[in-house]
């Protein structure tokens, strides 16, 4: 087989036999694959030099196994060329929409907002972090750990609470949809992110803080500055500080009116889909996928018949 | 003050001063309340005895406080005469629409289905069930304890559930949608009720088994009555089994594709929606309700500005 | 028995022998009881009605027993007069230190930092909040619940503190005791108090988010306005939001340095020595206390030889 | 050494050192172990390919260490020939019984029952499913994971369970023996077994209901054909429904009556017996067993002395 | 009705209508009841004053309801007369065999054992406690708290396990059966017991330490004087130790041998079957009893057709 | 690199290429790194075979990479000469501070107690038990897992006792002290210890028992030898036993008294001020340390700036 990857990481070992070789992880837009080239001979030296985390390499190899796992036996490789016809946003694992109509679709919600204080928020938070939402992920390991994952995720829990204002009828939509936007926002500074929505870690302060707690201090200095009622904001900060529902997932409080409610199942929902979704890529009909840790171990059933 | 109330219980006793007394639990749509008629006559006994649980009373009475909660002194109580213009309609709790409304909704969902298996145990078990479904509460004491309370929660589940194939369109609308009308569908069986919605306690079944089990047990016998393929009828068990989703609220297995998965959260957002919108009425905004226990303790807010 | 106690509540109430009595709750430093006067005479209405929760009164009575429980039988019952030998500080929990000297001492060892940033906000917050801290408690019914109840548990904590960073010398000993100082400086917006260090409930903002997370936000803010240094500011947050150290009990993140851990300690300590002492007061050498609840329940014993 | 084995699992793969090897784990009565065969050269490959999982080989082999496991490096390998004097019952896991004279001892205790209807379905039962309960094992992996361990399980109960109803005189002995001939009747169709009572995993069903709920049905379905009282047959499934005894085992019920109750004692009793058996196999006296999962990973010890 | 009753605790107090009333609580072997005599005379007191708690009484009285529980109003009441045909043992609630016979029946198991350290231990420690065994109850409130209930749960365990040991043959019976006569042997001194069977409460080591670890140091003081083995007495004392098997029912450990297994399910089965057995007097075939606490509030059902 | 280390295991083994290799698992005062010496010659095996298990020896090395672990590839290895500047006591973790100079700071804290009893029994258990006292380790691997970290654990805790009776001065500061010296003392007995303050595993009867249970009966006999008033020689054990805290740890109750209480804190806040310290060993200011298992997978934070 000959195909394109990106480099996760490159490193040259020395063997047991005294010989070196290059231990590769190597990722494409369907996921993640261990590669090693063996006895790699002094004279490739300088070009396997110039291969960095995160290139973009040709590689020819055979398909083994080892520990059960599939591997790639490396026969060849070098950096992709300026004329193949291979682009990175091929090779990542990305949203399934355009992230300019995500975002628009988003900031329209906002600016259809009646209430003025919560479409002013809304607004300035997502016009202030333009750039970076248009390629971070929602998380670094879990659910839409993709490029834009995070404006995928609310984009879809926009539409369903729009929905389910119209079921239930006593909700105020344009809380529920300032809680959604807001409700992730400071992921943008609680994990850290290259531009190909690859998150590299976790912040000091995301270490620290965490962003429910980072979340609440960015609407506390927002609000001060735009004149939000103190009732308002203090909605909004309880509505990101109980969406995760439950102490031992970070919420030390619980929600204590019907829209925060609602804003923690639309963001479990949204992550659960996400999860059944992907496990189930490449499932055959009337088989079950793997494990899948996200979901409390379970396995995903594909139905064959219905 | 003088109303119309339901006997909820009523007994004649002994105080501590040698007197008989009344001692009475009343109800009307809004909620119960606790009565004492004091020293009764030996010459009413034979009008007070006529009166039984279940009986509308006319009551002429005083609103006193005992250990801090609101009791009613009863000056005089007699049944409701026929020309009394009151009916039991009026003093029970009962959803907010029409019962042959809500069942006309589900019946029409079920005859839309283009699965002809998943329509014909719906409309099966919907025909066969209609006279009780049409005053049977969804629960003896939590959420939707109502007349037609089973009904009004399937209803606002399907509605949720239609919109929410919207957004995640890989969902199996019908298999949804079937889900929906057979979850809670043994209730009919594992709580007893009389006509008012009224839950008298829980069947020998139900104690033994509960609603989970029993629907697991319908299933299979209809699907083999059918022709149901096995593995839909299975599906079907699963996501019968695992709507509670924890074991200690007795689902022993979790969900294992997205439509038991949605399941689970159309029937935990119904409940949490009607207790919140219960706790909060009366409520005065910028208030809290009192503890509410269905919901974790929480005290539930109503906004002022907002 | 004649005696001044406060009246935590008093209600006219309707008796079921058809008398009107007063049912009171009363305190004093040493604790509360319960109260009641029989056959209250019209006349007798219009001093009675005079009585509001919070007064002083003079009470001539006889002590019963209720239930397992003593109670006073009142005989006589009037307002303080002006020049009763008694006054409100008598009368009521109070820490066993003046305020004033908690107060400097607290005051002193803010001053007393080389820390430039931590000293700033410590003396900022001190002074500004002197006047509630005077008489603040540090709980509406735990630990510390008395009169200048959150200074003694300060204090306490600061004094255990620089102890410890005797022995443990690896720790920064500013950062320890501005953490001691700041870490329940909120609970003067979480709960509500009066004058006499007795708490009427909860805030709007305490119940939606708490005093750790409303500590969180007003460090930001000053923070902010003195420039101190990001890295200090997120680390005093992250002290502040781990202090309970398990989600349970209200803190999402664990300790990450040693002053962090060392602080939960100190509180911990605090509280626990304070509950073990309050329970053993008025027990027999050789008697165990009644169980104590925030105790987990546990009897406290007194020993008689040791 | 020189031996047979039976072949779990069998793969050839190519070295680091590009070389060919044979990937093999091994097992006989005793247990399983690995086992490589290096630098396998082509001429081999017509013997090695014909080798399949489940086969019966001889080896000649050395004992060496990796990873402080003990490992096999075979020398030679082949099939086990027509006149070699080994059969695959003298190589597998086997209870220590023979199937037959278990079968007849529950089969016996069916028929000596009073109680008619518990009669004909614990006879029919066994009946239908004589076939695979001669070697059907308990389990996938854990206790009985064995030839016939599941015939094993059931009788050992059986025998504890009838001189328990000695003791506990109050105890109906048919319920009781016939709760234990049913309770893990649907093992059979949860879990797959080859006839070697090698369990294969988990069937559709077994995956999405449970042998408690597979047994639930299949019990209604006969106590329908058979007329059994319904109080009769909803007790036996409760009786299921609750031999696991916890939610997080799987039971979402606790047993209502002692019957129930027992059962489950005999149930976990059995299951520890065997693995403490099972554990002490090869420790010497005054020695402990290594950490086993089942046992919460308890050390199990053999008394020296006693 | 005229009746004999044990008084369990007695009290004379002042009520609301300044009259004294005599406050009691009353107990025969089928348990207790409530009782109140009102309108106590002055010239009754001499006669009432004789009588102290734990007297038997004679008593005229009508059966009324309070707060839906049943209670006596007395209408009459003396001290039980030399003549009154009536003994203690007929009012308190026993075990249902004779204490010598089931001492008798231990001590015999005692002395049949192989091992002499066991024997020695068990006789010693039977032997010295012969007194108080005859009447100690097995605990303060829950299973066995009856007259010679100690007895009677170690006699029906000793049954049990005897059977067990011809089950599972790999077990040493003589060290389940000295397991069984010492597991609860300290119970003695933990909690504290009138003659009659009626715990009075814990005792001060009862309370610090518990009867698993005083049992622990009365088998090592004993082992010491007889000279047994350091092995046989350290699984002695482990046996007491991980008797009730989880931490938080305070064993520390769990069983690490057989025989330590079997003690905790001989155990707690006794402890299971008394008291459904004992949930289950006066109920009627087809109902349920009220919720046992000792039964984590479970209903117990005595079927009606079976 | 060349350098001096102790041999922790040595093993020679065949490699899969068919060579010998020696398998090495090395340890300084740092820590401990894996090695490997590759292709050994017939010729070296009489040198390497004389080389054991706590030997010191002379390597010389290069360090390489091996699943992202840090490695040694030996080239040279032999025994320390007695000429070699190095000792045992330069090599293993250790207290940081002389074993003679803790000894006696902790036997003088003991002789200046008042309470003759306390000081009578502590002064006779750290005289019988010096001599091990000068090596054991506090544990098998948590913290103060070196040479002397009993003494260094138990003589902080002492430290910290002292101070916190200054500020806690209802605390009876001879009982905390006595507390302090016994209650890891059968640490002595529950773990094996070589020399070096190597733990090699758990005895026998600290496997069965633990040394909460070990330190009561050690207690106890020695109470009676000395003749301590019981109430003291309960109020001891009940501190071993609590010391724990929390069932799920060990402790099967919880302190009954301040002293207790008191204890628990001192251990546990050395034990985490113990490794925290560890943790950030080695880690650069404004970095975290690995997830530390012992700290619950926190990691530890070493500020930059403060």
């Amino acid at each position: 087989m000959t195909d394109f990857f990106i480099i996760k990481t490159i490193a040259l070992k020395l063997g047991s036999n005294k010989k070196q070789y290059l231990d590769l992880l190597l990722a494409d837009s369907t996921g993640e694959i261990t590669a090693k080239k063996w006895d790699v001979a002094d004279t490739e030296l300088p070009s396997v030099n110039e291969i960095k985390d995160g290139d973009i390499v040709k590689i020819k190899a055979q398909v083994t196994q080892w520990n059960g796992l599939r591997q790639l036996r490396v026969l060849k490789i070098r950096k992709k060329a300026a004329n193949d016809p291979v682009e990175m946003v091929d090779l990542i694992k990305a949203a399934p929409e355009r992230p300019e109509d995500m975002y628009h679709y988003i900031y329209a919600r906002a600016e259809a907002m009646t209430d003025v204080d919560l479409k002013a928020i809304c607004l300035r938070l997502l016009t202030e972090n333009k750039e970076r939402l248009m390629y971070y992920p929602a998380a670094q390991k879990n659910h839409h750990a993709q490029l834009a994952g995070l404006l995928y995720h609310v984009k879809r829990m926009l539409m369903n609470g729009e929905r389910m204002c119209q079921v239930y009828t006593n909700l105020n939509a344009d809380l529920v949809a300032a809680g959604v936007i807001l409700h992730d926002i400071e992921k943008l500074n609680e994990i850290d992110s290259n531009e190909l929505g690859i998150s590299t870690g976790y912040s000091f302060e995301g270490q620290l803080l965490g962003h429910l707690v980072q979340g609440i201090k960015t609407i506390e200095k927002i609000a001060d500055e735009i004149g939000m009622p103190r009732e308002k904001a203090t909605m909004l900060e309880h509505m990101i500080l109980t969406h995760h529902y439950e102490p031992e997932y970070g919420s030390p409080k619980k929600p204590m009116f019907p829209e925060a409610e609602i804003l923690h199942y639309l963001d479990i929902i949204d992550a659960r889909m996400f999860d059944m979704e992907d496990a189930l890529q490449g499932v055959q009909p009337g088989e079950f996928s793997d494990r899948v840790w996200t979901l409390d171990n379970r396995k995903v059933y594909k139905p064959s018949e219905i």
